[in-house]
């Protein structure tokens, strides 16, 4: 089909659509349009039943015994080699644990042991928040090292690669404008320089094709509650290339990442292998929910994934700019598909107001200050004729201004 | 009553339990003895339909918006408060999150800043084995500090504490023994050597009366899965005296813990107060099970359990000594009430395989390498009568040498 123009085009693009089926796997609440499973995906319908299984049965019936009958205490491996297979990670090389701010933390400090010689993390003025922060933490407990960041006003990563860096970490989908690195370039360019590099996958797991090991990745962590599906907070995961894991410690040394964690002796020795990146008790109602949707990914081509996701950003971006071009919004995110993940963000300086507008209209989006407004378009179970339905209530938003009513202006804690 | 010696005697104390009613709140699969509560708490009924809620009603219908309309955001310091007055501190001062592993990390990293100068840690060799393994963790990163042992073969606390100690972190209750230690009396030795007390209680909180402001306790960290029912892997706790909690900053310093979240800056800022020691997203199906079982202790008197706890300890101590005296089982646990928790534990060269023999006639305990055997006394859900019926089972298994069989000896991962 040529570029759609009619919701009864986009209605014939949804009969065509070799994923349609799998929205049926998602609980959606009636008269929304969830364009914001880039933060937080939907729930999928399997899960409220495994959920309620680990619940009653495994905790209820198998209580301390499900530790070993229900395969607890393997969680994190077990979902770890699920997930890899998502991300172009062999088995034995992610683990599933803790949050992606806590996983950095573990990598900054285990990936400064690679690079004797070295002290400078360098990351992007403009990286997801808490990566810059935990590189703050991280830095100020390890001798001497510093922070530097690029930015997209200069210094690029050209500019600061020098024997100084010992690594490199960024994110390869921005939360804010949905570019994409090239994960295969950018991890040449730094290795070229003697550093590691280390990718956050949080915007990318689930939503766009990843190849750590094509791309030679040295670490990565990520986050499973976006376009995974996991639930609110669910477990986060560590990436860590087979030929560094036995090389290097991490700080927090908990029980279960110790080589013999029943053997209860004083003296931590890091267990082998990527297991040497967990730390304390996995929390598993959080890992019953991720376990589901994980399950149900097994049987999704991300291929597929990939071509519906851009068919549906492109759209978008065609829609607005044919309905909304006399309202002055800015498409942030970048036309060329090899650079944008699965979100697209427009520009508009009463953005915050509009996305309230559009949330009580059912399309539920979100906003990231100063003025940026997110699209999330997840294939699983997002359909062409909801994008139209989308633009159509962003240009009566607009055209009505309907942003000006009061009731949008007030700012809640979180958005 | 004097000391009860029948099973009817224990049938009457069972009827004059003011805490029977609440065995109702708990789902207990029939059969089973349960003596594991200080590993795993059982599953109170509306933990089930709490995590139901938030799976179907908060995540599958209220999305992203759940964050402000149902709370989420503020889970840590909610539960945090609550859980505040069952451990003697004040609200503001304890936030729900992470591992407790994780949380002790963040404590020694922050607890070093208020004491220049010094630069050891103490902690005993017989502490749960992930405080020191995170103590190592932590002590490896901070220039120029060590972690310093006492043992119950020496050297003491006393024989420790000199002008070089910064802290020393001790688990109140005694994970094999059972040992309890006075909390105000070691927070006083402690500090009045010049070094700060941060006091693990994993094993206390739900199961002793703790007053860590009555006691002066700096620091504190604890596990919610144990006494507390909060569910596999729940979230553990961190406690700072208000004193301490703007005088300190924390490494893991995540996005949670900043002054302004979401106003994605790029620069670390700790937020005011106790907030300051959270780090990444909480795993809010974890949180559900917390939030249900808290509520559920809300309306119980912590005095009232502990008389009943040390009634069943007593009580077990008295039948064992009655009925198994003739196999030649150590009661490591100390007869005296105020040196003890909520546990027993018997010493027997064959402890893991009488263990498993008791599970399989549904008396469920545990066992600790190399020879201890665990039994935990949870007045919520334990009557007098099945501390008998516990006794009768384990003299069955020695009398009739049921330990031998076969199956009773091959080890799992996990005990």
């Amino acid at each position: 089909m040529t570029r759609p123009t009619t919701r009864l085009d986009c209605e014939a693009l949804d009969r065509a659509d070799p994923l349609a089926a799998m929205r049926d796997a998602f609980h959606l609440p009636g008269g929304v349009v969830y364009l914001d499973g880039n933060s937080l995906g939907p729930l999928p319908k399997a899960t409220a039943a495994r959920v309620r299984e680990v619940v009653e049965e495994e905790w209820g019936v198998g209580l301390i015994r499900s530790w070993n009958d229900a395969g607890w205490f393997d969680k994190p491996r077990t979902l770890g080699d699920r997930l890899a297979s998502m991300i172009g990670a062999g088995p034995g090389e992610v683990v599933v644990c803790d949050s992606t701010s806590v996983n950095l933390f573990k990598v900054v400090v285990a990936a400064a042991q690679l690079r004797p010689g070295r002290s400078v993390v360098v990351s992007d003025r403009d990286n997801f928040p808490t990566d810059l922060y935990m590189i703050e933490g991280a830095t100020g407990l390890l001798e001497g090292y510093d922070r530097r960041l690029t930015s997209p006003d200069g210094p690029s990563l050209a500019d600061v690669l020098d024997e100084d860096v010992a690594m490199v970490v960024l994110t390869h989908v921005d939360y804010r404008t949905g570019h994409m690195h090239d994960l295969t370039a950018v991890t040449e360019q730094v290795q070229r320089a003697g550093a590691l590099m280390v990718w956050d996958l949080a915007h990318s797991a689930g939503a766009v094709p990843v190849d750590l090991n094509g791309a030679g990745a040295d670490f990565a962590v990520g986050c499973t509650y976006k376009y995974l599906n996991g639930g609110p907070g669910s477990p986060a995961f560590v990436f860590a290339a087979t030929r560094h894991q036995d090389q290097v410690s991490q700080p927090l040394s908990g029980w279960h990442g110790h080589a013999r964690p029943f053997a209860f002796v004083p003296a931590y020795e890091a267990a082998e292998g990527i297991s040497r990146f967990l730390c304390g008790t996995p929390p598993l109602l959080s890992y019953a929910g991720l376990e589901a949707s994980l399950e149900m990914w097994a049987g999704v081509d991300l291929a597929t994934v990939r071509e519906k996701s851009l068919a549906l950003t492109s759209l978008f971006m065609d829609l607005v700019g044919q309905q909304c071009a006399e309202w002055g919004l800015e498409v942030v995110t970048p036309r060329e598909p090899d650079l944008r993940g699965s979100q697209v963000s427009l520009r508009h300086q009463e953005g915050y107001a509009v996305v309230q507008a559009l949330i009580e209209r059912g399309v539920i989006g979100d906003f990231r200050a100063p003025d940026l407004m997110r699209f999330g378009f997840t294939p699983l179970y997002l359909g062409f004729a909801e994008v139209w339905d989308a633009v159509t209530a962003l240009r009566d938003v607009l055209e009505h201004e309907e942003w000006r009513a009061e009731r949008f202006h007030r700012r809640a804690s979180v958005t």
